[in-house]
């Protein structure tokens, strides 16, 4: 790239905000991105690291020096550092923490005490507390003389002089109250709380069910120790959706899309490994019935759509019951309902398809016997289906498991068995 | 159902909140929601409404007097009954505008006057606006006086005489500025706006970027109409999550987990009617060749190996490009990069699985030639299943099709018809 190029990069980036440069970064081939990297500005450079594939950050780490990295986290918010101190090297850790204040390394360590995935992993230390007993024109008062509020800030949080939360101040509440007031006699005694080490798809649902901006978290005393905010939730569902998208494909959401194709190919062959364990535990039932087959070859031709139509069908339950119960909708309680239901659907189309591809055999390969065959392993494959449509995921997430992960390669694995084994055995007792 | 059971139901309903009792409704089965929905207080059941997937609220609505939604109406925003509007009928429609003040009618009309789908639709007209040449202390008198602030409020904005958008004045400058200081000196000029018709995807990455509260909506004439608040942008959110977990399967958000099966089936049978359609389409490519599949049945065997690695691959990279495309990281400008990127990665697992499965095919059916056949059927298929997983997502996309809906059923009909055809064809030439 000419100089001429370098200009432009510029002029493109110092309008862009962070989130905007980081998917140009991850949508620049990986041999670009350390000139595009050098061209973002200083004060922005945190915030982008933020919002980059984990993968992606990792090259740009390796490529920025420590005092830039060091300046970087400046620029950040104690729960953002959080975040990418794993990342980091032992020196610029420990220069990052040199740099803060007291106050803010105790907050650093506050964050980095929870495992990421909690509440207390999500939250900011940037709560602003106010006790009960003073008049709203005092803590207005404060306000002002504080400066500038923390970003979503909606309330304050009361507490005692023992720390433990009891009760919130909203501010709208604060704005368009009588001044003279106290804080006891406007604030809400109900507040939804969060344990340290509640997980953070609970507090992601809370949010969103009950409309929150903020929420206190609240150690095991009920002490207030931080607070979560709408736009570190807005992540976490963002993250959730991408999961639930790229966890059956056996793809994760920390990849770099451009990748060397030498990384992504080993990464991806995981899951390809497990997949052909399964194809060969089906070919190993087709195995069983060779000399069927080579008497009545049509059965070779017509097998791949009861087993697929099967898988079609599966897949169906599975997505829906997978859904169901993260939204908490199917729980172990109604899940036996929901089987009596699924089966009558799965045996319902399993007849309707069975008459179709009955007929379809029928007239295809000139075999009367051949139609009710076919209709028979398809209406029993569809009924399978959706038998293990319904308790594949069920288990699976009892088992301590992510039912996106696992429930599609297990559901298909046993619709190509059950569709390959009743096909081709009923076809060995009426056909040959 | 005893009186001791309906007794308890309203004794759990009591303390939940809406989307709560919305879970709960859904995860009951038909027959016993409007047992649970008579005991649902009258000043939850609207919001409860809002909450529900469109088929269980159809069901509700349908069980509801006219008096009792009108009351439910009244206890909603009106951005929110502008959603309940198209599923009511004409005359509880017209109740419940005649139960509205005018200004709030005119309210309505302006948001009934978007589509569901843009900022328009989206919005709340509860915006609160103030002139740039006042003081703040005026400000503050006026929420004073103004009372309780409409939810979300985290910034007021700056309206000239012709209602036109000059700035916004966040509620914590509002707090912490001197109040003596103008509106005008104090107000940010750079506001992140939305077009009442902008599409509500572009509206929610701006809100998760950006991380927005609230913004607002402007006519062509740049004059303020309402705002957008976070609450509902967390909704759009979930919705293109579901959406994007869903529409692969066939399946909609808005279907009822416990609906009748037969309702159920016949839905589902559009999509498995598709599919049966592109495995007839596989099934005509393996009868070419029933002649060599009668001569080495063994053929029979592996070739569901084959179509299924490559469908399993392709799937991988298909939903990698979805991902991209939905995330802005892929373009048609680097398209072209990525797909030499996929052929490099679908190349080398081509290889890989290659070698192994033409050993396993070997060893299993004692074929020395079986072993380079399906070698090379699979680096055949799985270079074939990048190329289609790429640009298939891409040209779906550029025909204004959802990507998400429809990519996967064309991906695996391609893989399946280029690996039976690939390993038979080349059987025919090699092994015959």
């Amino acid at each position: 790239l000419e100089t001429g190029a370098i200009e432009s990069v510029r002029a493109i980036l110092v309008d862009l905000h962070p989130a905007d440069i980081a998917t140009l970064i991850e949508g620049t081939p990986p041999e670009s991105r350390p000139l595009v990297w050098t061209q973002v500005d200083d004060a922005r450079k945190g915030e982008t690291l933020l919002e980059l594939a984990e993968d992606v950050r990792a090259d740009l780490l390796r490529l920025t020096d420590d005092a830039a990295l060091v300046a970087a986290a400046r620029t950040l918010d104690t729960d953002d550092i959080a975040d990418l101190i794993p990342e980091l090297s032992d020196e610029v850790i420990a220069e990052i923490l040199a740099a803060l204040d007291k106050q803010n390394r105790q907050r650093l360590d506050a964050v980095l005490s929870y495992p990421e995935d909690t509440a207390g992993g999500l939250m900011n230390v940037d709560a602003i507390t106010v006790r009960e007993n003073i008049t709203l024109e005092v803590v207005l008062r404060y306000l002002r003389r504080r400066g500038a509020l923390p970003e979503s800030t909606d309330k304050l949080f009361v507490v005692d002089r023992h720390d433990a939360l009891i009760g919130q101040l909203e501010i709208g509440r604060l704005l368009t109250t009588d001044p003279d007031r106290r804080v006891s006699q406007v604030m809400d005694r109900e507040v939804i709380r969060f344990p340290a080490l509640a997980p953070q798809q609970d507090v992601a649902k809370a949010f969103e069910d009950y409309d929150l901006i903020s929420a206190p978290v609240v150690d095991e005393h009920n002490r207030l120790i931080g607070r979560i905010t709408i736009d570190d939730v807005v992540d976490v569902l963002r993250e959730e959706a991408e999961h639930s998208i790229l966890a059956p494909a056996g793809l994760s959401e920390d990849e770099d899309i451009f990748a060397p194709p030498l990384r992504t190919s080993r990464r991806r062959s995981v899951w390809l490994a497990v997949n052909l364990v399964t194809a060969i535990i089906a070919a190993a039932v087709v195995g069983l019935f060779e000399s069927t087959i080579e008497k009545v070859v049509a059965l070779a031709v017509m097998m791949p759509i009861v087993a697929g139509m099967g898988g079609n069908a599966g897949t169906q339950t599975v997505t829906a019951v997978i859904r169901g119960l993260a939204l908490g909708i199917v729980s172990e309680s109604n899940a036996r309902r929901l089987l009596t239901r699924e089966l009558a659907v799965g045996a319902l189309n399993g007849l309707v398809f069975a008459l179709a591809v009955g007929l379809i055999a029928v007239l295809w390969h000139k075999n009367l016997m051949l139609g009710p065959v076919i209709a028979m392993a398809m209406v029993i494959n569809l009924t399978f289906a959706a038998l293990f449509g319904v308790l594949i995921p069920v288990a699976v997430r009892r088992l301590g498991i992510d039912p996106a992960l696992a429930s599609g390669v297990i559901l298909t694995t046993v619709t190509d068995v059950v569709g390959f084994f009743s096909f081709l055995g009923l076809a060995t007792i009426f056909l040959v």
